[in-house]
């Protein structure tokens, strides 16, 4: 192997990012969340860049791993599962590892909170992702070719994304970074939203995060939403935060002007009753996140639609797997979102366009995003993102945005190195606890 | 694009290779054999190499696609299916397609005859299986990669390929290429091949091509290999030629030394009656053979392994998807061989390198075929191939062979040009008709 494409270093930067106050079924995203930046530094002096979630558990999985990688080729990304596993220090500690985590159990919700049981695996294929897209970067990079050529080409030019509307509080209670966008807490406030994301970017297609308020609240901004915009593809997410006789009820209601619901209930079982009773294209980030989910919701017939992550599966090339595994069984692929920067989007975009079978805008939290380690902030035209044709990623990193985010992760006293939603709802108001309708 | 990738001109070389006279279900192997060469030559004058099957039907789709190519980047795999099928010429005429085509309805069955019912998406495919092969060989070359660094990296060096045992007469009836094996019809004919198989290659593991005789003298071969290489993994396969209660009498005999049995039963309510009522293994590449035909499979526990091939599945990609998705389902995988030559060989080692599930030995015709196209021929060393390193498939083309043996297509006065197994038998016997168990 030509020594140009052998890892001489990995270097990981645990970074804090700015996050608006966005609402959801677990509470409010804190001012600051955790990302980790993850370089794959070859022989040949390129630097291959990939982005994860940057929660202890993950850093716990990280650092053993990038200790691992020198001497190994940036080709050898198949290999990085079983690395990964056999480098995996074992059973979490308490420290640093976040909300609900229960050491060798895995038991709990995973960062954010909206993926299910924790499972080893999971953060494994999390971490490994970041790895994966670092040496994919690294590898396009030394060759001279976009990602997307290292994954069978591109099919497509450009890649739709969808408007991704929150609930949200004008500000954070305790303080922290503040925007522009206002409070919005009733249908006017999230039609409003959608109007600026609209002017702003040019989206097509909307997607509110539900969970937050009582079904027909939301049902009714969707409405709106619908009425403002009439014959755009709507979604709506709840998070699993209804029953299944609310699930139906909304998917009746809705049913003329939903694109699809997204995870109306909890689990495949209700998701699989509330798929048998509405014509409603049900779709999924919550039920079907692993491969092991994968064969009892396919056939119970559970969703419609899945959402790929490759923050969640593994990567791009896992990415794609999943891609022909919906394509096997006749469901329908669209793209998961959480908090995220610019690495992350130009690997969402990288996979994005070369998967035939995506027929839906994909999420993104981008343009709640104002910070970045990328030295050029993508644009969004029309709604699309244009696939780079530069090599690797395409983007370049701002070392000194990423030493200014890494310093404040730095100076933070570890009551942030941890995304924890819920802590911060219990801030605002500690009777909180989250809803079920 | 860099101009070294983009497609300067495709070749298309229909040839024809001896075969020996290697009974199976459907009769007896031609004295020659259709193979197609496709030579995907770039720009920058590197030549990409193909093999798949050469019957008439398959020449028909592969010139149109090999007339769109020119333009379009090697590291454009992804697009080949959509072109394939935009190209496709449409309902097969008679001419040249070989026994059972019957045009647009595309009935009959495989060239081979052992593939289930022979669809437009399957020709497809099997044509796009030698393009992307091509493409990826002029990739790795210009970059000066292997094959499997391209597909994720090998996650082994060396793949292992099992002695695959026919029945076989001495020679050909009515004239042809002879070897020197002379005929194998009884147990002790099996057993004195494999031990030149073992003796010359190494190969461990054995596998046994049935449906020639009635079930219990093919039961005595096995048990004479049994004696014979004690503890050796043994495989039997006669294509589905029996019905559900002798297959579950041969599963109930043979249970102590059966690595799997291949197909015993046709189509995929059998073999699941018969999967249900036998602990031993059940491997296709018959019921299994496209995607379309997962579900049902999978759902109906039909089988517990199947056999990928990158010429059925459409290519080193496809392969590789197929490998995902019976990760995901629990079902193991082993890799199937048709009558091929050295480029094939070369692609399916390749392939084989990078999945970490492939727990058995491959399948390769290879050691029964005299003559290549290849410089080099590859040598099997305890049953195994070393996965090169070197750039492309790692093969590099004898041109004077391809020209002889495409004299020989040329020179065919049409008889040879479409594989008919049964029309070879009933040149030699009138009265054969395929027999059932």
């Amino acid at each position: 192997m030509d020594a140009k494409l052998i890892v001489d270093e990995v270097r990981l930067t645990p970074i804090l990012i700015s996050d608006p106050p966005l609402l959801n079924v677990q509470g409010v995203h804190q001012p600051y969340t955790p990302r980790l930046v993850v370089e794959v530094i070859t022989r040949g002096g390129v630097s291959g860049l990939g982005e994860t979630y940057g929660d202890g558990v993950y850093l716990d999985l990280a650092r053993p791993l990038a200790e691992a990688l020198p001497g190994r080729a940036v080709t050898d990304v198949n290999d990085l599962f079983a690395l990964a596993e056999a480098t995996d220090p074992g059973p979490r500690s308490g420290s640093g590892s976040g909300s609900g985590d229960e050491g060798a159990s895995e038991a709990g919700v995973d960062a954010g909170g909206l993926r299910g049981v924790r499972t080893a695996d999971k953060l494994r294929l999390s971490v490994v992702s970041a790895f994966e897209t670092a040496c994919l970067d690294a590898l396009g990079k030394t060759l001279g070719l976009p990602v997307h050529a290292l994954l069978g080409g591109k099919v497509r030019d450009s890649v739709e994304y969808s408007a991704y509307l929150f609930y949200r509080w004008a500000a954070h209670p305790a303080g922290g970074p503040v925007d522009d966008w206002g409070a919005a807490l009733d249908p006017a406030g999230i039609v409003a939203q959608a109007r600026r994301f609209d002017r702003a970017h040019g989206f097509r297609s909307f997607k509110l995060k539900g969970g937050v308020f009582p079904p027909e609240q939301e049902m009714a901004a969707i409405r709106a939403l619908a009425e403002e915009f009439p014959g755009r593809p709507l979604r709506l997410d709840p998070n699993g935060a209804w029953s299944v006789e609310t699930s139906l009820s909304v998917a009746r209601e809705l049913k003329d002007v939903l694109e699809y619901l997204e995870d109306p209930a909890s689990g495949t079982d209700a998701m699989a009753e509330v798929a048998a009773g509405t014509e409603v294209p049900l779709a999924t980030n919550m039920c079907v996140t692993t491969v092991q989910e994968i064969p009892e919701a396919f056939a119970k017939g559970a969703v419609r639609i899945v959402l790929c992550d490759h923050h969640y599966w593994g990567g791009l090339g896992r990415t794609r797997e999943l891609a022909a595994l919906c394509r096997t069984y006749g469901v329908g692929l669209s793209m998961h979102s959480n908090t995220h920067l610019g690495i992350s989007l130009a690997a969402m975009t990288q996979v994005a366009a070369t998967l035939p079978e995506l027929h839906h805008a994909c999420d993104t939290h981008y343009p709640w995003q104002t910070e970045d380690i990328v030295t050029t902030r993508p644009v969004f035209r029309d709604g699309r993102l244009t696939v780079s044709d530069a090599p690797g990623l395409g983007v370049d990193l701002d070392r000194d945005a990423l030493a200014a985010l890494h310093r404040r992760w730095l100076d933070d006293d570890g009551t942030l190195r941890d995304r924890d939603d819920a802590a911060a709802m219990h801030a605002a108001n500690p009777e909180w606890r989250p809803r079920r309708w």
